[in-house]
Parts: C-alpha cells; sequence; structure tokens
C-alpha cells in the first residue's frame, strides 16, 4: 500500500501559502545536476551547470536553450530558475512536491506540463514526475528520478541533419513529451509478462502467493490508470491550446504522441479487465483441486464403511449354544471365505457405481 | 450506518416555508464563537465579537472584513448576519441545516459556496460543513465542527508582507476554501495507512473482525466520495463563475485549489477500488485456510480408515475347528506380525500416493 | 415483484388512441375529492368542489387559483377539468394511467410535471404520482395516493403574512413541488433504518430470512432510483424552460428544491452502494459459522479415529500359544494400562499438533 | 445462444455490392402479403394486393396511401416497390436482411426508420423487425414477422371521426410506430412474471434447472436491451428531424412515444439489475441447503464416533489373569450397565454441547 | 496472453525519431507484394509490380489508381511509395509498425484510415492490420495479412456496370473500408458458435478445461473490442471529416458502413455480457456436482456409523458370569436375530428420514 500513502500523493501542510517552495526530505534527495544544452542550426553546446545561474551567459544569445534538472531539486535552485525564465511560483511548487497529477498549464506567455515517467524497478512499477516549460525561446524540463531518461535526445541533436537542430523550441517539447510517453510501452510489456505467468501459473499451479502477486498487479495498474489516464489529457490539453508557443508542424507530431498515449492506455484497461476476472479464476482453480481431493477421498472413506461394518458384524459375541440363531456363519465351513467374498462383492459394487456415476 | 441516517443528511419537516431558520438541536450544539478580522495592507484587527451586531462600526471603513462563526450557529445571530450583509435566506438555511451537499451558488452581488471538511477523529471519518460568503468586501465563514481550522490564516495574515494583506478579499476567500479542500490530504492518508493495515492483516491472518472492519472503511470511502464528488464541481462552478467578485490572478489560485481536489477525489476512487476487491481476497484467504485443515484432516481420516478395516478384520470370531479356513492367518506363527506389517504397508503406501499427488 | 409488473408499469393497450382516458379499475379506486383554493394577498377561500365546474364562478374573479384532485380521478371529472382548463389530452391520460415516469412537458402555455411521492406503508416502499399543471393564473395537482399530503400547504396560505398569499401560481407550484421532492427524505430515513438493521443483523446473525430481506430492501432501493432519477432531471427542466411562467425569484427557489432532488438520489445511490456488498459480507458470515462447525466437528472426529485404531488392534482375535509374536501385549501385565496410556499419549499429541496449527 | 448467431444479425457476404437485395433463405420464408389502404377523410379504401404494381393507379389520386408489406419480401417485390417510391437501395437491402439495429435514416425527401417488435412465443422473447418509409404522400410498413400487428391501426381509420382520417401520413407513421413501441410492455409483462416466479422459486425451491432458466432470462433481457436501446434513439432522431415530413402536432404525440420508449427501456434496466443478483441468490440458497444437510450428518457422525471408541475400548482382547489391571472392568459386576451408562452420558453431552453452540 | 504483449502494441525503442520506419523482423515477415489497379469508366488494368516505381509511368494517365501492398512491407518500399504520393512519415511509420489502433488522420489533402481486419485462424482471434491513403485520384491500401482479403473487390472492378468503375476513388476507399468492417461479422460468428458450445458444455458437462476456454473466449473478445471499439470513431471521424475528397453519395454509402461498424460492435458487447456470467454459472455447476457427490457419499456413512455401532457393542469382552447385567442380549435365544433387526430397524428409520428431508 505505500504506493498510495506516504510517498504518492505528497502535499503540503493545509494553509501553507499558495506558491510556497518545501525543501525535499533530506533522507530520500536524489543527488542533484542541472545540464544545459544551447542549440542552433549550425552549433550545438552541451555543459553540466554548478548552478541555475551559470546559464544566464547564454540566454542572451539568439539560441534556443534546453536546461534540465535531474533528482529532487532544492527550493533554491528552483527559485533562481524561476527567476531567470519567469517562472509562476504554482508551477515551481508542483515541481518540488512531485507525484502530481499529470496536467498542462498556461502561465501568460508559458506552457507547463506535468507527466508521468512510468518504470519497473524490482518487479514494482515506480512512477517519476517529469516537468516540463515552454517559453518562447527555452525548454525546462525536470525528472524527479535517479537517471536521466533524456539521453537519447542529447544523442539527436549531435545530428547535424536531424529535424530537431534546425526546429524550435516547441518540437525539443515534443520530442521529450513523446520520449516520456513511449516509456510506457515497455513499462507495461513488463507487466504483461507478469500478468501473463501469473495466469498460467493460476491454470496450471495455483498457491497461497497468488493472490497476493495478483493483488500487487492489480495495485500496480491501477497507480498508472491513475497517473496514464489525466496524462492523455494533458498532452490534448497542449494540443488545443490556442496560444502560438506550438508551431502547426509540431501540433502534427504530438498528435501522433496524443495517439500513443491513448494507447498506453487502452493496454492498461485491458490489463485490468484481464486481472478482473484472475481472481475468480483463482478461486475456480482452488476450489476444483480441492473438489478433486475430497471426492477421491471420501470415496476411500464410503468404501471402507460397509466393509467395517461387517467385520464388526462378525466380531459380535454373540454365544447361546442352544439357539440355532447364535451367528450360525462363524461356525460355517466356509464361514471366513464368504465374509471376505462378502466384502469384495460389496466394495467392488460400489466401485462400479461409483465409477458410472463419473465421480472418481 | 449512523453515517447515513439520523445524523448526516438533516433536513426540514416537508413543507416547511423555504428560508426558515431551525434551531439546531439544544444536545448538540457546539459552542459558538464569532471572530471578525477586518484588515487593509497597513493593519490588521482581529477580535471576537459578542454579537454579531458589533461589527457593524467596522463596516464602514475602507477595509476588507473577514467573520468567521465556528460551531452551530443560532437562528438569531444568522438573521442578524444575514440583515447586516444582505445575505440570502435559502442560503443561511443551508447553513444552519448543516450537512449539505458541496455547492457553489450565485444570489446577486454575492457567491455562496458550501464545503467538507474530512477529519479522522477516533478512527472514522467525519465531516464538517464550511459555507463561505464572499462579497465585494468581505468574507463570511461558518464551520459546523468543534474546532476552528483557520488559525494557519490568520496567522499568515500578520506577515505585513503577505500576499493576503495586500489583496481582496476573493483571495481570503480563496485561501479558507484552499485549506479546506487540501485538509482531505490528511484524513485520505490515515484511511490509506488503515486500509494498508487491513490488506496485510487479511493475507496474513483474518479474523473475523474484518469483514466488519473492511465495511467501516467502504462506508467511510462512500461518504467522502458523496461528499467530494460535489466538492470538486463546487469549485469549478466558482472558476466558471463569469462576476467580477474573482480576479484573473485569484482564478489561477483556485485553479490550483481545483486540482487538489481532483487529486483528493482520485485518490478516494484509488482506494475505493482497491477495498473492493478485499472482500474477494478475504474469501479467498479464509477458504484457504479451511481448505488446509480438511484437506490434512481427511488425510488423516482416510489413512487410518483401512487399518481399522484390518483390525476389524481380524476381530471377527469366526470358529470352525474343523475348517481349513477358519481364519488361518490368527494361528500362524507370524500372524500377528504380517497384520501389523500389513498395515504399516498400506499406511505407507496410501502416504506415498497422496504425497505424490500433492494433497498434503 | 409485484412493485414491477401488473401494478407498476400501467399502459393501455397497444394501439389505443393517444389522449384516451381509461376509467380506472373499480377495485383499486381510492375515493375521490376535488378541492378549490381561491386566493388573493387579501383573502382566502377553500372548498370543497363535488363536480369540477363548481368552480368555473371563481374563475371569472382575479384571484389565483389552486384545485387540488385526491384519489383515482374518473374520466369524466377529467374530461370536465381538461375542458374548463385547456389541458392536453396526452397529459390527462398520464394522470389517469399514474406510475408514468417523472417528467416536464410544456403544452403551449401551460407547464405539466408529473413527480414521485415515495411512502413508507407496512415496511415496503409505496410510490404515488402526483401531476401538476401550472397556467397563467391557476395550479392544478392530482395525487394518486388515499392520503392529501398537501394539508401543511393549506395552513401556511392561512397566514395573511406569508411569501405564499402575495406570489403567484407559479410559487405555489413550487411549493408543491418542494413539498413532494422533500417527502423524499423521511422515506429514505426510514429505509436507511431497515438497512442498518439488517447490516448489524448480517454480521451477528444472519439467517435464513436474510437474504430474501436484502432482496427486498435492494428492489426498494431500485424502485425509488427508477422513479427518483428522472425527478431530478424533471425539476431541472422547468428551471430551464424559457416560458414566462415562472419568476426569476421562483426559480431561485425551485433551484433549491432541485438541490433537494440530487440529495436524494445521492442517498438512493449510497444506499445502493452499502447493500451492493451485503450479499457477499452475508455468504462470508455463512461460511465462516460453517466453517467454525466443521472444523471442530472435524478434529474431534480425527483424534479418535487413531483411538479406535488402537482399541481394534488389540480386539483382533490372533491367537497361537506357540507363538512368542501371538499379540504379546495383551499377557502383559501392564497391557490394558499400557494401550489406556498409549491412547492418551496420542489424543493429547494431536491435540498439541492442532492447536499449534491453530485449527481450533 | 441461437438468439445471438445465425438467425440474429443476418448480414451478407463481405464484400457484396451495397443495395443488394438477397433472396430470403427458401426455409424460414414467411408467406407475404401486400395490403394497401388508400384514405382520406371522406373514404377508406382498404385491399390485398397480389402484385406490387397494383397500387400504380391509386397513386395518382389526391390521397394518402399506406402500403403494408407482412412476411419475408423477396428482392422482386422490394425492387418495384423501390422504383415506385423511389425508396434508396440501402434502405431496401436494410428491410430484406432484417434483424437491423433500430435507427432513423433519411434519404433526401424520405424518412427511413427500423423498429423492433418484440413479442414472446412459447416463453422466449422474439423480435421482429419494423421497418417504416414515410413520404410525403405515403407511409410504407414492413413486418417481418408471420402475424400482422397494425390490425388495430386499420380499425381505427375506419372510424369517420378519427383524427386519423383528417391527419396527414405522418400521423400515419407516428402511429405505426407508437403501436410497436407500445407492443414492448405487454411483452416485458410476461418476462416480469418470469422473473417473479424464478425469485420465488428460487428463495423456496431451488433446482438444478434454474440457473439454466435464469440464464435465459438473461439472454432475452440482453435481447431487448439490444434492440431496445437504439430504438429510442431512433424515435430521437425523428423528433430531432429538421424536415417539413412531420407536423408540429404530430411530433407532440410523438414526444409521447418516445417517453413510452424510454419507460420501457426503464423496465429493461430493471429486470436486468433484478436478475443480476439472482445468481448470487441461488447460489446461497444452495449453499444454505448444502450447510443445512452437513451440519446434520456431521453431528451425527461426531456423537458416533466415541461411542464406538468405548465399545472398540471394551472389545479388546487383554487378558492376564495375575494382573490386576487385566481389564477390570470387564469383570465388575455392574460392568456393562457402567459401559452403557458412560456412552449415554457422553452422547448427552455432546448433544447438550452441540446444541448450545446452535450446530443444529 | 501472447496476444497482449509482444506480439500486439509494437512500438519502437522510445526516443526515436518521428517517422522513423524500422525494418519488419526478419523472422515474422509475410511474403510481399503489389499489385495495382488502374481503372476508368472504360478500362480496367491489374498487374502485379515488382517495384514500387513501376507505377510512375501510369500516374501520369488521367485515370484512378488503387495500390495494394499485401504482407509486411520493407521500409524501402514505402519509402518509395511515400515520395511517389507524398505520403506523410508519421503515416508510414504507423503502417510499418502494423498492430496500431483504428483512426482516422488528415495530413493535408489525404485521409489516412487504418483499420482491423479480425478472423479466426486455428480457432483464435487474430487481428491484421489495414491502412488506407485517399488521394485526389489514388487509393493506397497496405494488410499486413498472409493473404489478400480484396479479391472480391477486384471481381466487381471487371463489371463494366458496376458504380466503382463509374466513381471516384472515394468509393474505392469506401468499398475496400466497409469489407474490412463487414469482415467482423462472420469473425463474431464463429466466436458467437464457441461461445453457445461452451455455454451448453458448462450447463450439461463441465470440465477442468472449462474456465480456461472461457478465458480464451474473454481474451479474444477483449481483443476484439479494443480493436472495433476506436475502429467505429474512426469510421465516424472520416464521415465528419469536412474535406473535398469524399462525395455526399459515398457519404451515405459509408454512413452505412459506420452502422454496420456499430453493429459489430454491439454484438462484441452482448457478447461479453453473455461471458460475463458464464464463470459463475461454471461455479455454481461444479458446486452442484461436487454437493451431489458428497451428500450421497455423507448419507452412506452417516447411516453406517450407528450400526457399526452395535456392532460394536456386542462385540464387547464383558464377562462377568455371576452378574445378571453381564451382557444378557448375548446370550438371549434371539439374541443375534434381535441385533440384525435392530441394525435394520435404524438404517430403515434414516433411510426414511432424509428421503424425507429430501436429502438423497
Amino acid at each position: 500500500m505505500q504506493v498510495f500513502t506516504r510517498k504518492h500523493h505528497k502535499h503540503q501542510e493545509p494553509g501553507t501559502p499558495p506558491g510556497t517552495l518545501p525543501e525535499p526530505e533530506a533522507g530520500v534527495r536524489a543527488p542533484l545536476t542541472i545540464r544545459m544544452v544551447d542549440y542552433t542550426t549550425e552549433e550545438v553546446l552541451d555543459r553540466e551547470l554548478t548552478d541555475a545561474t551559470d546559464c544566464l551567459p547564454y540566454l542572451e544569445r539568439p539560441t534556443r536553450t534546453w536546461i534540465h534538472v535531474q533528482g529532487s531539486a532544492e527550493a533554491d535552485t528552483l527559485r533562481e530558475l524561476g527567476r531567470i525564465f519567469d517562472l509562476h511560483p504554482l508551477a515551481l511548487e508542483d515541481v518540488v512536491l512531485g507525484d502530481q497529477r499529470p496536467k498542462t498549464e498556461r502561465y501568460d506567455a508559458q506552457l507547463f506540463m506535468i507527466l508521468a515517467d512510468p518504470e519497473v524497478r524490482d518487479g514494482r512499477v515506480q512512477v517519476h514526475q517529469v516537468s516540463l516549460f515552454l517559453g518562447n525561446r527555452f525548454v525546462i524540463s525536470f525528472h524527479s528520478g535517479p537517471k536521466d531518461p533524456f539521453g537519447v535526445v542529447r544523442e539527436r541533436l549531435r545530428h547535424p541533419e536531424g529535424r530537431m537542430r534546425s526546429r524550435g523550441p516547441d518540437y525539443m517539447f515534443y520530442a521529450l513529451a513523446d520520449l516520456i510517453i513511449d516509456r510506457g510501452f515497455p513499462c507495461l510489456e513488463a507487466l504483461g509478462d507478469r500478468v501473463e505467468n501469473l495466469e498460467d501459473k493460476l491454470l496450471q499451479n495455483p498457491t497461497r502467493e497468488t493472490p497476493r502477486e495478483l493483488q500487487s498487479i492489480k495495485r500496480d495498474l491501477l497507480l498508472l490508470r491513475r497517473k496514464l489516464w489525466p496524462q492523455r489529457e494533458a498532452v490534448n490539453a497542449v494540443l488545443r491550446d490556442e496560444g502560438r508557443l506550438l508551431t502547426d508542424e509540431t501540433r502534427v507530431y504530438l498528435r501522433d504522441g496524443y495517439d500513443h498515449a491513448i494507447q498506453v492506455m487502452d493496454l492498461v484497461e485491458s490489463y485490468r479487465d484481464v486481472t478482473a476476472g484472475l481472481l475468480d479464476l483463482y478461486l475456480s482453480s482452488v476450489s476444483n483441486r480441492l473438489n478433486e481431493v475430497m471426492r477421491v477421498l471420501t470415496v476411500i472413506a464410503t468404501i471402507f464403511i460397509p466393509l467395517t461394518f461387517i467385520t464388526g458384524l462378525y466380531g459380535m459375541n454373540f454365544h447361546n449354544p442352544d439357539s440355532p440363531w447364535d451367528m450360525p456363519e462363524l461356525h460355517w465351513y466356509w464361514g471366513y471365505p464368504y465374509a471376505l467374498g462378502l466384502m469384495v462383492v460389496v466394495a467392488a459394487g460400489m466401485l462400479v457405481y461409483f465409477k458410472r456415476k463419473g465421480w472418481f
């Protein structure tokens, strides 16, 4: 349940003034790196900044700038960035808090988007928050996790022929968002494998761990759904945004990203649909196995009960030598074989009867 | 069930004229306090009123006024306030009745909003009603519970630099609403812990109390849902309101509050989703335990049944000294060891068979 | 099931011309009373009519008229009223048939609304139909049940200061509708008590009657839902109506009535949600009880099975005086105590084992 | 299942040109009759046609014409009608195929509506397709079943005073549609009786046939839902149609028909809701009965087990005349009565214990 | 589960530049054929192309061209086609990846539609992707499966009178889409047969394979739903498209195709509804069978238990010749017959009792 409680819906103390930037808790702070990429069609400049203000000299040049902050940003760094790029304090608050609902907000001349970056780590789904600011000449991205997923984009930027070099920051914004959306696919693939394995196990050899595993998968799907459903809406909100930050061409590409967001949601819903029936299937499987056991055992017991009755019968001590009814079988010449035969006949008869009824 | 019945959907006798203010029942009346805060950018005046009319002198000054009424207001106090601030009788009726559905109403020049303030007390969720009036130069708030939650806001007002001092009553309105919305988070956290504990218990050691506990959690979630779902809509209604009471800047902040309202609802829905499957999980857990018991016991019984049959067999009293078939085993030299050995063989055979079938 | 079949979706023979007024069946006819209230701000005239045409003289005076028909109206009375007030035949057909879906229709200059008046009688929910016509200077109401619920309204009319006296027929229309909507609250309270009692019983002492009782509650909730859901829509339709029959002031009051209609629906949905899980809870409760019984009994049986085996063992008749293996225990000095001791040890061992496993 | 497969979603071979009219399969062809009613306010002419072209002479007269085709029309007849009245080939294809989804289409100057005519035959619901064309001066109706349901309408036409005579073909169109919609009520009444009976049986005396019967009812409801849900939409589409084929007056009547369509759907949904819980109720009923059996039997078994143990105990053959512990009970004067007494005490003790626990 | 994972939601490595064409994996590549049909009202030219560029000469003629690519297209072929017909790289990416969500996109002057072609192969549902481009004078279609389904269309083209010859490429576009939509019917018919068979089996003779089979059907329905639901939307998007590519006449036909798409979805939903209850039915069937077995066996056991007790009773060895209570029955003249008679009476009594209770 940890997924839902303390870790996953971070919030400030009720009554805190809006836009207050909380310090991330000391224990969980991921190491912070700030990386700036300054690029035009002609050249690319990629460097790590030790301080947010280090980017100031580059901003005066007629280039496009992408600043990526990896890890839990401290309030100080954010305040500086906020001042330099004129970011809205409410947006910054969302960045620091982390674990916000994906959404798109327009603050005057800027677009602010929160996305969810799902990842499977140690078999459990984890969701990191990605925050993107799109301004006239810059893109700023924040990723709350320990590992920077945007290496591929920097790679693509290095190709001088790449579309990315020749286009504005809106295309960069699209590229980052698209990458994060697409990261849902491998995550769902891993989850799909788990569902598949569980289902096989469940039909063939269910153990007591199976419901627990099932519950854990359901939890992961629920988490994904809670994050990815609004994400779809967030991308759509960018598409519908009427500002001039996005060119029509980038919009076409983003529509493709929107399609992917829908496909990811479709998969989540499909998996939810499949897992919904699995607990019933498990119960049916378990009770089938028990039925089988009980049936065979009961049949064995039932066959021996009349036999034991017969042995008890001839174990009685009636004794009146004067009576002709004094358990004459006991004194017959064929008495014992007769008793054994009787038992064989009874047992065989019951076996045949049960077999015919299909009880074992 | 008390949650739903007598206490929680207060209503007047059908046919009562609308706007009639009922006296709160004597027994449940929380002590009433009226507190007025009169502020401008320069000064703040915070005092407790003994009577509603005490605020009259302050209203003539060009300041902003926030009046907070804590506890169950009597009809008299409300009528006075209603006369002073020109509040609509239907709104006042909703205030006195309490336990209304969150909503936003516009009455001419005023905005009236009902919110739900959830709180966990003694392990059960309780919901108090918060009613807010926003006028041109004042905010009036009512809280039906025993404890005033707005202390933090008064604290913030004391900072001369705070945004709150320099802005209009609409910002105060936002601040109060936002605080109430955010109070959903700690409440849901507590509920989340309960769900978490219950789930652990359920998978490891379910008792007969578990369904009862589960039912109680479901009830609390249902109550929250019933209150918080319309709350979202109420905040949205304020955002969509086209009057001039709210400045654009406050709207931006309120949009943030709206996001929080959605996040709270998301959590409620997630918990509902998680608890939905828990009764099934409990049943599967209980039946798993029973199966285990039954299986082992049945196996024990089944093994002893043929053994007892054998003892019965050699306990029979067949006796015809002339017959060679007269239970010759009884007279063998190795008779008794043979019988014991037979039993060991039979028992061992069954054990092996059952083991192979995986029945215990 | 009667609720759903013959009694509750009355309809005419397919192919009957629209607007045909059927005679109510003789057996079920409630006694019919027509009561007219003619009022202005100055005076109120309240009298029972023996015939619909008796109201004609009053209609020429510049007053407001409210005619209430209680019980199953015959086609004749309706035809007369229809002619006098120019009511649409389709509306009259709905009035006579009864048990129609709540709805609002506009027929030229008139507004026609059907509402559902729920009532708990002998522990079962019954729904009577209330039909309201609003014209320029009159309101006509029909109530299909045996008892007139509008006494309170007539009471209020008698106060010369009351709002009702000074306002138009639209306010009377609102007052009647609001009263009917509010009658949902006590009805739901009674139902809530039943749910509460059932739930307690179910967790503590479920009997075979419990599912039947549960089914009956579900049925009542279903009936209420079927009637009250469209009622909400019907009230909304009046609010949205663009004609001049309703003043803006009455609309504000009606909006309050609309809120109540939503609250009633919310309660119905909440109860449905609560009862949805109760059958599962019952099953879990029953199977818990059975498990307990089975477990204790099985443990008892299982303990005695090996003991009985031992008695059988020493009840065997092996007898060869020449053999040293001839059941020597039988001839020991401590033989019998040894056998008893063996049984005690076996029984105690099993008890300890089962106890440790937590099986009883 | 036949309801769903071969018979109920007739379709052409994929790739067939649109508007191709298939011949109905020889085996299932219902006898075909064409009946023409030509009417004005003054006179009515009702005759059976042997060939579609027989109607040609009447079309030139300034009358309204209603042609009804009963049974499975052959492609030839339809092609002729299509040519005479200028019907769209796609509509004709839908008529021949049958079993189409209810819908309304506008083809230039004509309105084409498909409705579903439900009927209970031999206890199972069957749905016939009714297709209606409304032109400027004619109505054409098709009914796929063996029996003409429109006799009542022809009857009404004969009354010279009837509204139908004096109004245009749109009123005829309404009358036919309304009749078909209303035929849902008796059908649902029959189904409601079946649900009612089943529920009674289920609570009192469930048999193995009950689930099968329940499944069959669910199937029928599903079929009705699949047909009647779009029917509502189809009627609404006619209401929203902006052409001049329908007068405002007819629209008022059709709105009444729309209300009926909603009421029918409401009933279907209510029955679905009721039946949804019935399988659970059945299972609870069956397991209740089993529990009772098992409990009594187990109690009997459990009481005899210790008794049998006692008999086994005193059936042991310990025999050492020298030992004072040599089963002294066997040699007591009151030995046998003591043993019998012991058994009585044990049995009575267990009975009391079980009784107190409430196990039988 | 394979349906959902690796094979069915193909996606590129996150971060790949948009519009990159991946090579299909070597192993699964279906043989590729390109077929061009060039037609006017007068003549039809149908030939297989070895290279995409072979079509260039035909494009200059004033004819309509339909190019169909069957099997997994390589990136090279697509790039060529893309260059020749100016296809959008994002659309081409969707074509190569395959298994995309059905959708309609407008890229400048072209319409791009993805459809799903369901097929039952070896008893499992498989879905191939069909991609259609509609340009001013051409249609290009891609089918990812091994078999070309469009033979029927080519056949129809050969008829010189066919509508297809005389109309533009939009009609060809419609014809191809309609064929693919209609292919859902036979597929669902096959699935319906499976559901029908399963249900019969389930009510009469459920085996352990039944839940597995049921799960597999549910999976297939889920897959169809995931593909066919958006397909409906895709067709609707074409209908709503405001470009001039489609004539009004073709739109009428396409509306018919849209109806079929809805009908297919209706069937999928109906089957889902039917299968939803089947696992419960299976469980009820299985537990019914088990109950029957357990009941008969328990009755047998219960009857013999008291009998065996009696035999044990008279097998006891009480022996004190001096006591008159020394098991006098054993010495009676009628002792043995009395004992046998006692057993018969007990057994018969229990049989009668059980019979009356209806326990077997």
